[in-house]
């Protein structure tokens, strides 16, 4: 490569590393620990990248870790432009697939054509869920939040009046990565939440 | 093992991962690319997270992706208990080390041993700044806020009344976990501020 085209990739990888940091102002609707303050999704990622490193053995199959954690770390930079989708939003669940969609185009084309494709496809293993690591990315994606809502006695589940039918089912496929978070989020995160009807018990905790 | 032992080792990790939620508090001086907001720990964790997974081609030798991530990420896990110390304070940094050491010895226990000897090597590991991993990772973490600062029109170093030796201090070793992104840097952070006086000249910008 030419001088002026080395610089050139260089200047697109750093153009795309600013434009990143507005994930630091998209709000999710969990809690912190402090009970005050939604979370952010660079936060959030940072959370679950770190829980890969530490939880990792508890994976339901051997990962890569690297792997695991490049798909935490960027699995939420689509909502840069198409929003945060609140889990239990069945109508924005519903258009969810084609605005990331149509925001994977437009933001990972920032990138020169081989990372870009690189850091897609790490987004795309994450949608499609069908490696050991896009499991396990999922079940930390999952997990993290309901840790979250323990520390803070279920203050977002009670303030939406969720249902213990609706966090099932947004944890289908939790165990599916993990059983032993599994587990472990149903009696020490979920079931405390039940017991003092912080969520709503519309079905069985099995 | 038997099956409480591996449900307390589980608990243990469980117990860490909610309480490094606490690195979302700690505020650095730097401004968000909005100008308003000071970045905090775990926002920063995260971007130096990414750029390592963007920009490790540039890093002055080979680099293991893995580790240059992991130590990033769990970098200023000790600021927990040790504060954040400003790099421009002269009176904290003398007593930095202590307190970081301090820190770590109460954070890494609450791991089971072997995963707190590994998430403390790490953090050493970027302490001690002998490996090709923990130099790009002292790049990373020097080039990130610089990268913010030119986002933000040098916002912090106007209000702080930094001057270009400070800078240049700070910067001493950036260039060798990549002299490349020290080069761009200087050319794209560092001299615009220069320029505008954002930035005191008080030495040349070689």
């Amino acid at each position: 490569m030419k001088n002026n085209e080395k610089t050139g990739r260089l200047s697109r990888i750093v153009d795309f590393c600013r434009l990143v940091d507005k994930e630091k102002f998209i709000r999710r609707r969990t809690y912190l620990t402090d009970g005050e303050r939604f979370e952010n999704d660079a936060e959030h990622a940072w959370h679950l990248a770190v829980m890969a490193l530490l939880l990792s053995e508890y994976a339901e199959e051997e990962v890569d870790v690297l792997k695991v954690m490049s798909i935490v770390l960027i699995h939420d930079l689509v909502e840069i432009y198409a929003g945060d989708t609140f889990a239990y939003d069945t109508e924005g669940l519903k258009t969810q697939k084609e605005r990331e969609n149509a925001a994977a185009d437009r933001l990972f084309s920032y990138l020169p054509e081989d990372l870009g494709m690189k850091i897609r496809a790490l987004w795309e293993e994450f949608e499609a869920d069908a490696t050991p690591e896009a499991h396990f990315a999922h079940t930390l994606d999952n997990f993290q939040p309901m840790m979250l809502q323990a520390a803070t006695d279920g203050k977002a589940w009670k303030e939406g009046g969720r249902k213990l039918s609706e966090v099932l089912g947004r944890n289908s496929r939790t165990a599916r990565g993990s059983k032993a978070l599994w587990e472990f989020a149903k009696a020490n995160f979920i079931s405390p939440q039940l017991d003092n009807g912080h969520l709503m018990r519309d079905t069985d905790l099995k």
